[in-house]
């Protein structure tokens, strides 16, 4: 949990931050991690962050709700490395309205070095259903309270 | 389809031969093929050499019958690297007389050289009941004629 | 390689279709496939659109350049699935002028339906100077002429 | 580290206990994790198995060594799901004589129920040589007192 403050406003969010040791099997042969293993990277960060809150999206799933990906954006400053104890940051930088969340993630090795950046969209679907739904109710409540001056 | 002769005995089995071609995704910095991606090759081997004898895997899922795996053992004597051209050779060197079923991988690459060896035993689990099951006859009749003298 | 018309005039540019089957374990516990595995399907899109040009990223890297992806964007129209026989089609919209290359890449079924639309813009890297570089003029011999009028 | 006995006598040997959270991108549509997965689990098990020790594999490539995977073998009894906090052993038995090192490894669930034992047999390879060669003396030195008497 944090709160930024940008040009005297106080942009209220939720964030959370993860670390994670870079595993050879994520490496390729350029010696870096592989590009599309992020997504793993951001689904650990998207996960420990609703754990976070005292929940899980296992449950979520046990509820009926499933969460697909709707989209995926990274862009990829320097590279991770085998063995790296990566940060994973995970921003939630607003309530989501409709049916989409989106979580926004910075990758960060030892040094402090942002490697990484990325964003999420997920969809709340009804498993019963097979149609999108609003965030479930008990997931809103965790997240409110980030969001109210 | 094979019929292999070893010391002047027709040994029977059902043999089955596909290709793929490594990706980048699947070496790790040390420039060869990570150890743990083989069991994806031998997965498709295996899901090709059941598709070749006009069935699939899905389709016995769609019909109730899941196959987890239950061992695998693998030898590595040569690596696979970034764009090899890799042939898989599947076996079945005998019917499954219960409730399991071991099929034999090697892996070739261009250069005809032997780079893996491997065996995979997995089960027949009848979905409904959850439990442990005979082949499915459809996939028995298959299967049986490259196995009568 | 395919000239396409836009509004009466002729688009050029250069275009590749390539198949792959859907591995089992590129699925998740949704039954679709996992959202970080486009990645590899669009590597396999680019690596097959560059070796129907009569050359091979390997060859590339052997001779000096690496090419590291700086930027990958993803949408999700609707999900791949288990044993799916996908169709990748990969573009090359115009010539890289400075030292990036972009692909634009969608991905069907075999019902011909748009499963996922992406792109990934990759840097020119000189491995002996550790420097961005231009498009090697090797490489670029074999795109130009799909971009002449 | 623990010192296990079997029939009286007191077998010596090097253990190491780590925990990791399955990921959604390690289980497939069977709802388990892909039985590939697991050399992944067992590589991180090696690898804090060594930090543990004071020292890194890493440390060992900078260093020259190589330590390529020369046999895997998995026996996979229940299966790891979606979220488990599974415990990985790792075990070095005994000290390697000649070019190899042989790990054990138990993987548990949270309820401590045994899901998959295995073991990895790795060749230590000098990379200037690129041939075999002996444990280096600095990461002998490290197991070398939890294997007397």
């Amino acid at each position: 949990m944090e709160y930024c403050t940008f040009t005297g406003i106080q942009a209220i969010m939720y964030e959370h931050i993860t670390n994670l040791r870079v595993r050879y099997a994520e490496t390729d042969q350029m010696n870096i991690v592989y590009y599309g293993n992020y997504a793993q990277y951001f689904e650990v960060g998207r996960a420990e962050s609703i754990r976070d809150l005292g929940f899980s999206y296992k449950i979520m799933e046990e509820r009926g709700i499933l969460m697909p990906v709707i989209s995926l954006q990274i862009n990829y400053l320097r590279p991770a490395r085998y063995d790296d104890l990566i940060t994973i940051k995970t921003q939630l930088r607003q309530l989501p309205e409709k049916y989409e969340i989106t979580f926004h993630h910075e990758v960060f090795n030892e040094r402090k070095k942002l490697l990484t950046t990325g964003q999420v969209t997920l969809l709340f679907m009804d498993i019963a259903s097979n149609k999108r739904t609003r965030m479930p109710e008990y997931l809103f409540e965790k997240f409110a309270p980030y969001f109210t001056n």
